[in-house]
């Protein structure tokens, strides 16, 4: 029998337990052996539950025990999971975790840690919840240089912005319905701030580009300031409003990742990911365009990957592959005035023939809204932009909004 | 240096040496050494290609040979390939193939004998050409019993329904374009009679499923029957039609197994997969629903695919998940009449009365097109239609086309 040890009996803990129980006989099959978690980590009391005697305070207890071959984290939060992941991966036991803090922070570190002990650090379940798209992106894509990434990375973020698109919500209202419903957490900074989608395109831009990029560092915009009236244009151009985390490789071999609402166009399989799903989007100079798409969140989805990595902690050797991403080189990211960028503004106080003379080439959105007006510029990069913005709110301009759109970035048909 | 030998430099065959020329040093890094081809078995003279000195006639050379690791087959059909395939399983090597014929006919005895040698049988490419599904339907997706896999699995028949979806165009006109643009072959039958697409939801079905299915035993329609006033229909309802390969679990545990043109509600991803893209949702007990998108075919996207499937043979040990399938059980294939379904049908010779007698329950739609009645039925099961429309047939209506829809397999935002 193989044993694994569970920090955390939270919502994605539970999770796991309950496909460790249901799934037993799949599990068994698909490991070779018995699948079962001798601990359980958690401060709180569970022990009227049926596996209550598993539970226990001690971490030193589970470092200690040689019969325990992966711990899975489900905590959340760098600390104390750090420490705890170090400590399990030198203790020689292969580490799981769902813990996009973590994996975003140190995530360079424990790889390097893993790959020296021999054992697994595995995290799919840290983007896009239970879609599979880490290890695809690491092995079925492997043949390939990846060019871009783009994914809608939070399910409470695109919750609200399909309710403001489908029904015209303001966000206020749909942020509250989306608390109501348990999809937004009391305090939404980190979901409607952008944060929490920063990591994860964080977590796969290292994969795909090979080295760390630091959250901290990567600009982020969220969608409170998103109104019904931008989702409003966005669909009368032919798109959706869409908070997406992009990253892509420039000619010059430098990375632009940025994390903001954009705009999406119709044709383009993300603007149709409703509700509470994520996709990413992933394109290879060899493969072009792919998509993958799932429950971003969710206990089971979430545990989903968990346990799928555990069986693969508990099957493959380790290093088999080469360590996915390296320490950050902070020359890799491209400052983001120099990426390209092409934006639908809503902007009032300025008649259309001057706002064409400050965004010339701009596409003009019929019929104009009272008193503004929403134009989509010509392709161009930010820093232009946002010099041509100044210069159009000293003739007087006022931008309303300004949401760059999501370009192709790959053939399609 | 890891050699590899290629049977066929046809269209994936020289996309395979593309690929290991321009990514050579990627390969390289990923598989812990340089990836090269030593031999190249083809029939026709490219003795003027920068590698002709590389080509030859004979297998045995091949299977004689111990530095070649891995046998790649890219020629289609199931002989030779077969016997090919056998020789170099049995000779110790890896094989990986980009052939469907091979793998729905002969998957489960090559499994077997790959497994029994200790060495791979890989076939990613032969799916969904270079999305990545079958990996991680085997691997990520470990933990779930996987309880419906519905996919757009042809990207010749996909290309003609979208254009005549987008354009109106009729069938005979949207052929004739593919066949100008080289997406549909002179012979189109394979496509257009779903008989490839059926080849590769029986791959997809023996994984998820455990046995294998015989294509031959497949209720297998393709879409030389429909016409532009049923994409029409289409359209009117909220939905597109695509052909569908799709498999399911009863809830006896028997599998429903198909490929027809079905009718896609537009809230369903499927729906938006355009032009000569491939996607393939997979739903699991644990996941919910996930979807993979893609290029479906093409040089390059199905040798990313076939040097992804390399790459893992090389540096994977084999044997370390369990065999995918076994040979096959026919009584789990659960008869068509069995198999819930509605139906959008379009009748004439019958007024609205008569057709709500016959089909109970039914959506008409409105408004009626000339001389006929477009009906959507209440959910029953493909014999309870077959009934009805018997009846409703012997009371003097006539049915001009009957086709599927394709219902949610699992819970959706």
């Amino acid at each position: 029998m193989k044993k694994i040890a569970l920090l955390g009996h939270g919502v994605v803990g539970s999770g796991v337990m309950e496909i460790l129980e249901r799934n037993s006989a799949l599990l068994e099959r698909q490991a070779g052996e018995q699948v079962e978690a001798k601990y359980i980590l958690d401060r709180r009391d569970f022990s009227a539950l049926p596996y209550g005697d598993r539970f226990t305070t001690s971490f030193d207890a589970i470092r200690e025990d040689p019969e325990v071959a992966v711990v899975v984290e489900a905590l959340g939060g760098v600390e104390p999971a750090y420490g705890w992941a170090r400590a399990s991966l030198l203790a020689g036991k292969s580490f799981v975790t769902s813990n996009k803090e973590l994996v975003a922070a140190k995530g360079d570190e424990l790889l390097a840690l893993a790959a020296e002990k021999g054992v697994h650090f595995l995290f799919e379940a840290s983007v896009g919840g239970g879609i599979p798209v880490l290890q695809p992106l690491r092995e079925s894509l492997t043949a390939n240089h990846i060019t871009g990434i783009a994914g809608i990375l939070n399910g409470t973020t695109n919750f609200i912005l399909t309710r403001m698109f489908q029904e015209g919500m303001a966000f206020a209202d749909a942020l509250a319905l989306a608390q109501e419903l348990g999809y937004a957490e009391q305090d939404p900074t980190a979901d409607v701030g952008g944060f929490d989608a920063c990591r994860k395109i964080c977590i796969l831009a290292s994969i795909a580009f090979g080295s760390r990029f630091d959250p901290e560092k990567v600009p982020t915009r969220g969608i409170t300031a998103i109104s019904a009236r931008d989702v409003a244009c966005a669909a009368r151009w032919g798109g959706a409003i869409k908070l997406i985390g992009r990253a892509g490789r420039a000619p010059d071999g430098r990375v632009d990742l940025e994390v903001a609402p954009m705009l999406v166009p119709n044709d383009c399989l993300l603007a149709g990911v409703g509700g509470v799903y994520n996709a990413v989007q992933v394109t290879g100079d060899m493969v072009g365009n792919t998509l993958f798409y799932g429950p971003g969140a969710g206990k089971l989805p979430t545990a989903s990957a968990v346990v799928g990595d555990v069986v693969t902690a508990l099957t493959q050797p380790a290093n088999s592959r080469p360590v996915p991403w390296g320490p950050e080189k902070p020359e890799l990211l491209r400052p983001q005035e120099e990426s390209p960028a092409r934006a639908l503004l809503r902007v009032a106080g300025m008649d259309r023939q001057d706002l064409t003379a400050f965004f010339p080439d701009c596409q003009l959105l019929e019929p104009a809204e009272e008193g503004e007006e929403a134009l989509v510029t010509a392709p161009s990069t930010q820093g232009e932009l946002d010099a041509a913005q100044s210069a159009a709110e000293a003739a007087g301009a006022r931008v309303l909004s300004r949401i760059t759109v999501l370009e192709e970035m790959g053939a399609r048909a």
